[in-house]
């Protein structure tokens, strides 16, 4: 296990709650355990091998996929709040308390909602490309379009993900290169979990009580991070949080849309592992 | 020189355009020098020695009194870009070329101009609880009263610089005991200097040409960094900074205010060296 790394970790497995939850774990031993929740549709192969291999230089590194999506058993549920306690129910079945969790996209949904159901499950956050319940929307109705494509092409992946210039152009097919190295790959989510999750991203635009309140009681120091253009999760969104979280950081990428972390991986992992270390 | 630090360098002082301008030099022989550009009404004794000595381990660092200034001779000037001339006219007196620029506050607008102006000066910019031309302005008449203060008093600093938290109250005192440690005090500024520097920042508040066009023209990286509640520079400002130039990084820390890298100055250097050596 020491000595596995994104691209050879096998997909193990655990039962809670009548799901068979698939993940990955590789990296040190020792060190608070960081635990990766992906984006829409995303599974396990999803991650770019810089930041997960970089990153469990100090701690072990965790990918999940939550209930239904890609390897893992069960259905996805309708909600942001259900995921989070899928994500629960896999932490208490493997005995780890406390974790930090990085969250992207609708994974930083349901890394919120986890720390509000269960703030004692999590030591620090890392919420990237992603926004607050009641968030200020996309504008451009190609994302949807683009984003519910039956099988996401690297045009498609490239539009929503990167800026359009040159340089974040490149950076974009650099990753998609890297991410398709592993042999083994998790498979596809299924139709159900893409319905299910537009379901729960329809449910997290919803207000809940004043705006932005329940950001307050986040209590859990948090590192906010995205591109300065991301059209799929508008940028003031990171501000938002950043204002509303009592002890956020927020750092912003130039010229870098929805997978900044992707196009500066070196960077972000350096900026991480300063957050997450002190 | 080479074992000059924040505290013990002496104030040196070299002519141009008929102003003898005051400035201090210390840290590492080599690398690109960094100047500081300092905010409203400060002198060479306002820096956090934390922050100046920290970057001085890799680089030369320069601490600089505008055109009347504290211990600069001259008359300071009433507009933002003869500001910049006049860093312009003292980097030429020194022969450097480029440096790198630290503009804090009116500093950090001083700053642009000067990149603007004399783009060739410059390598790479840092702008520090700053905004652009024509940003958004602070919205308590409190702010002018307490700023203009005959002789500022810790209360006063504590209440621009710094979030009303405890924490950052204590950083803000703490900061202060060590800004206070050098015995050859720069003298403070003359009320002629405050009086310019005010018509300089009404000038800045102007709308020339279309809103933010200016920053577009900004080709050096930038790292801007501010507290997410400052009072003085509203911090929505740096937000719009990191949107209109093209590459920007933007850094916001928790519970800070307009002094935000008073108050992290470990973390801010760090994250400074990281942009500044990369």
């Amino acid at each position: 296990m020491a000595n596995d790394t994104h691209l050879t970790a096998p997909t193990l497995f655990i039962q809670a709650n009548a799901v068979r939850y698939a993940y990955r774990r590789f990296g040190s031993q020792s060190g608070t355990p960081l635990v990766f929740l992906q984006h829409f549709r995303g599974g396990l192969d999803n991650w770019d091998p810089h930041i997960t291999d970089g990153l469990a230089q100090g701690r072990p590194v965790i990918l999940f996929n939550n209930a239904g999506v890609a390897s893992s058993s069960g259905e996805t549920p309708q909600t942001i709040d259900e995921m989070s306690d899928h994500v629960a129910a896999f932490l208490d079945a493997l005995g780890l308390r406390p974790v930090d969790v990085l969250g992207f996209s609708i994974g930083g949904y349901v890394a919120q909602s986890l720390v509000l159901r269960h703030p004692r499950l999590v030591r620090r956050l890392v919420l990237v490309g992603t926004g607050p319940r009641n968030g200020e929307p996309s504008d451009d109705p190609r994302i949807f379009e683009v984003a519910t494509n039956p099988v996401p092409t690297l045009d498609d992946f490239l539009f929503l993900f990167f800026s359009p210039s040159p340089a974040s152009q490149a950076a974009g097919k650099a990753f998609w290169e890297r991410r398709h190295q592993r042999k083994d790959a998790d498979p596809p989510s299924s139709p159900q979990t893409m319905k299910a999750q537009i379901a729960a991203l329809t449910e997290w635009r919803q207000p809940r009580g004043e705006r932005y309140a329940d950001l307050k009681e986040i209590q859990q120091p948090t590192l906010v991070v995205n591109g300065i253009n991301d059209i799929m999760v508008p940028t003031i969104n990171s501000f938002t949080l950043a204002q509303h979280i009592p002890n956020a950081q927020l750092i912003v990428y130039p010229d870098s849309g929805h997978g900044a972390h992707f196009q500066y991986p070196r960077l972000f992992v350096t900026h991480t592992e300063l957050f997450l270390d002190n």
